[in-house]
């Protein structure tokens, strides 16, 4: 068995993490740590674990002391690059699922995030951890950036035609949708249930910290600069994240279609359904896959939709796909494909 | 006072519009009506009328012979225009909330209804009740098309724009969400609350038919054809629209800012919000307002954000602001300003 | 017009009151306060009252020196009481919303709300302002004590069959759901949308503060002491509480449909209705509106249901009927019968 | 591998538990029937099985000619009645999760379902598949009743104080809150979002069927007739049961308690939990475990709160757990012990 540690096990990310390990047949995780809960067994904060997981929080210092071999950051951004430098000179695997090493280039993640990077040496190292299209580099990888949750669901809705060229780059639109958790698990107003539920919003326009991320990985799928325009929105509801996605290109509906069904044919997680087909988040819901559906549009733009479960292929789930990759296991191995419909 | 008529007063518009003109100062419904609920008590069907609404339901055919002076049709497409001749005869108002009147050209009706038109004659006589497009014409109406919900939320957000002629025409995107109630009292699979809550689905994705709606008007107000890529989703909640539009323009965020504030300024019911401002459904819900919100681009499209609620602004209350020019009252009788967040 | 001030004008109960009062034909709000949002207009921290209320916040302190006629405290516990004996001197009315003055003996409030009462000699004077139980006090009083939401929703529903006194006072029990808003608008984990959609629970089993304060109520209309049960939950919703209460009586089903409908026939607030009957929380929202049911038991207990919107009969809008009372305005002023459902 | 069939694979109930079953490591659904959707490709009807599941749906009497070993009814009440004794005849098992063999004796049952019971002489040897109550039975069974589902939450919640007859019979109390699935998939105005969410009711008053179920076993853990009201709600949610029980006792807290844990020792799918718990709905969404609290009252009743997910522990996965004890399996194979949270 893989003995795996979580890092800041207490929030949404972290405790589905925590839940998936826990029926994954390779892996035992060995330490979760909480600086917050340190002391307190995880099924008391989040009962759902009861009868499933017995571990107590330690803090986080104490986690990097075990012998854990790979070891997940589900921390506040900034905390994994404070201790990656230590832990792979150690010989371990690091996956952070927060942002600290999606960007390549430290001035604009310094920029974006507000903060000095502690390690800019391993930026150019940190394969992004987007398995559809960095397998084979996250395979050899001691260090994964697990990609934000609207750039997977944006990323892998447009790579196709990025790939393909066939597009105009300059009016691309991402305008995507999310369920509440993504926001975390902080008490704060904006979150509450009389302030959110009944309610939508759009929010970041214009200033989100996931548009770069984006046009980073759409770049580099395109060969060259992308102009995409990225709004994201929160639904009253708590799982999932629906991308519609807008571009104009002069591929005919069967030319994309077969274009997409091709790129993905072999991909275990990524599900490009038939024409004509409305993917709902409801149909990703608890699972890791995304699920993708091609609206061409004669004489309008192409709208693709794409759907997943933020918190699985959106983040806990990609994580694990990344570390059955980095260790040679079962690409698919403790990861649900039958969604949970709520 | 005014003597009221409500055809098919069961499903959520027609409901709203009777409890809102249950505070009216100047009208008294005298007679609603529903085939399927004729004989029954309205308070009964809709208990939280009771002790505001005494009448029971009639037939369509008997309330159309009453004395109402202003009769608003609720009822399903296809309904309104086999009576809406005799009544004009009579000398009667007619407002209808559904879609028989909404277009100009017959044929584009019947392809996108799916019927023959019973009086295409009066197509052109009708006027496209959005106030602030038509105020005037709507004064001295007899006949109004009450808007659709979406195409209220999408052409407040762009008119000033189109008006203005200073954007792109080509590749105008309004990408549009909406509460459930927009599609009606009817029992169907999909609108159960085990399918729709927890839940976010995008549908009538290119067909949907609003979208010739939105270009009729926008074109009036572009003074020619615009192609805009409408898209409609459901998000899990009872009430509201958020429109979030894309549009490629010169103008810079100040004179975009400066535009809508004077295009709107006389208007009662939109509200330009200062720069920056994200409006949220929960902050139109129950009210006549429309908010908008204006986020340039710098290189990027014009973000245009608009939120209503769908029953009031997007349908009972627009009808009532109709029948308030129609019939000289103050424009803003009877209809709320302040909104019920849930 | 009277000149009425709201202190602690933040929160759901306390913008209730502001969103209802800026309706009232007889009352002008002069002055809102809130320590932490003194010089903040109101509708940018509630957008929903842009263009309706064009007042600002001032610290509390600002707001005593003011001229208002009535004071409203929509503030914490313990707020009030330091400030209603100067209050009173100065000759204004007080209308607290918060729990200082609803228990008559000291040392039953300093025990269920762990602090000493700063002016415990009022206590006595203090009108528990349940017009349905005290209507003739109230309009004598300079000093309410406006209900708890629970409270009111309970009491209201027992009321007609303690004072008839035919009914097993050891058996009472009464299991009540609300809406989340009546946690109050506090930052908090539990709160969150993410923790409490698509969730049910109890809290405060066998210890919530409001059953003291139905005890003292029903004690009063029995004449005698009851030993009542009094389950409190949250259902995933933001407004509204139902009250399922069981009382085991010996009065057949139609006695007891004639004892409420005869105790309650010139109530404007409380709606008794037909025999059957399934109040719901959606057919009371937004009103002031409380709306019983009785299922007698042949056998079995009598199952009262009794349904409130927590924020107004159930806070905001019990205040401003109360405020009526002792202005002798009409009760009804300002208070709206129909309800908007969701 | 054991064949199973699903007869009536449309609703809530069946979808779960062809989901559940396509995880089980023994069995393997071969077949799934539905009269009005033969034909249909099962992922098509319900898209979060593609790439899970790959049957298509045939006509009901079909499933009867194939070779299943054991037949699951998840169709309505009157279904499986029709066709149990030529199953049993043919030598297979058969699971009902409708009604028909629920009741004891068949008067009661034409009382309470309305309608003459096909093969009455059945109801004797059928077991009622309570597992913590009939687990033997079970074992030897080959026709189950699986429970409903408040049946089970009330039951497993009074079990252990029942059998030790040191209660009052006379004033237990059972107040259950359900989410909206638990009503089915059917297309009825009640059950739309629009009527549902931001809403709470009460129904069946003194009626609902579960009523003399949950009396049946009751009576046989007394040994005695028992007095029991039971009110269900539904709450606006999907998935759910929070049963609030009362039960007047002599019994310690400690005693209570210990009760409790020592009848429930050895049980995989009962989760007694420590003293002052609050059992929540979402920390058994997606398991088949039942979380219990017990809260002693001190002159007032013992509260005990139970927490199943409808479809599982109240539906599908005890169905399931049914079938593992039938085949000699493991009684927790392919049934998770793991909640996830909504």
């Amino acid at each position: 068995m893989i003995q795996a540690g979580i890092v800041g096990a207490t929030g949404y990310t972290g405790v589905e993490l925590l839940r998936l390990l826990s029926g994954h047949p390779e892996v035992e995780v060995i330490a979760v740590s909480s600086d917050s809960e340190a002391g307190q067994p995880v099924a008391d904060v989040h009962p759902h674990l009861r009868a499933g997981v017995d571990l107590a929080y330690i803090p986080h210092q104490q986690l990097y002391e075990t012998e854990c071999e790979v070891v997940f950051f589900a921390a506040p951004n900034g905390t994994a690059m404070q201790q990656v430098p230590a832990l792979l000179e150690q010989g371990r695997r690091v996956i952070d699922l927060a942002a600290d090493f999606r960007l390549r280039d430290p001035q604009v993640w310094e920029s974006h995030y507000q903060m000095p990077h502690a390690c800019p040496e391993l930026l150019e190292e940190a394969v992004y951890g987007l398995p559809e299209l960095n397998r084979a580099q996250v395979s050899q990888a001691r260090l994964v950036a697990n990609p934000g949750c609207y750039p997977t669901a944006v990323i892998l809705g447009l790579l196709p035609l990025l790939e393909s060229a066939a597009v105009d780059l300059d009016h691309l639109v991402a305008d995507a949708k999310s369920g509440i958790s993504g926001a975390g698990r902080q008490a704060s107003t904006p979150l509450l249930m009389s302030e959110a539920m009944e309610n939508f919003r759009a929010y970041g326009v214009h200033r989100h910290r996931h548009g770069p991320e984006i046009a980073q990985a759409l770049g580099q799928a395109a060969g060259g600069t992308v102009q995409l325009t990225f709004t994201p929105h929160v639904a009253p509801m708590i799982r999932g994240i629906l991308a519609t996605l807008y571009a104009w290109t002069e591929l005919s509906g069967e030319a994309i279609q077969e274009l997409y069904e091709q790129r993905y044919d072999a991909e275990p997680f990524v599900d490009v359904m038939p024409p004509e087909s409305l993917p709902q988040t409801k149909n990703v819901r608890g699972s890791n896959v995304c699920r993708i559906a091609l609206h061409p549009g004669e004489g309008k733009p192409l709208i693709v939709l794409s759907a997943i479960d933020n918190l699985i292929k959106g983040a806990a789930g990609q994580a694990i796909q990344n570390m059955n990759l980095m260790f040679g296991l079962s690409e698919q191995a403790g990861l649900p494909q039958i969604a949970l419909p709520a």
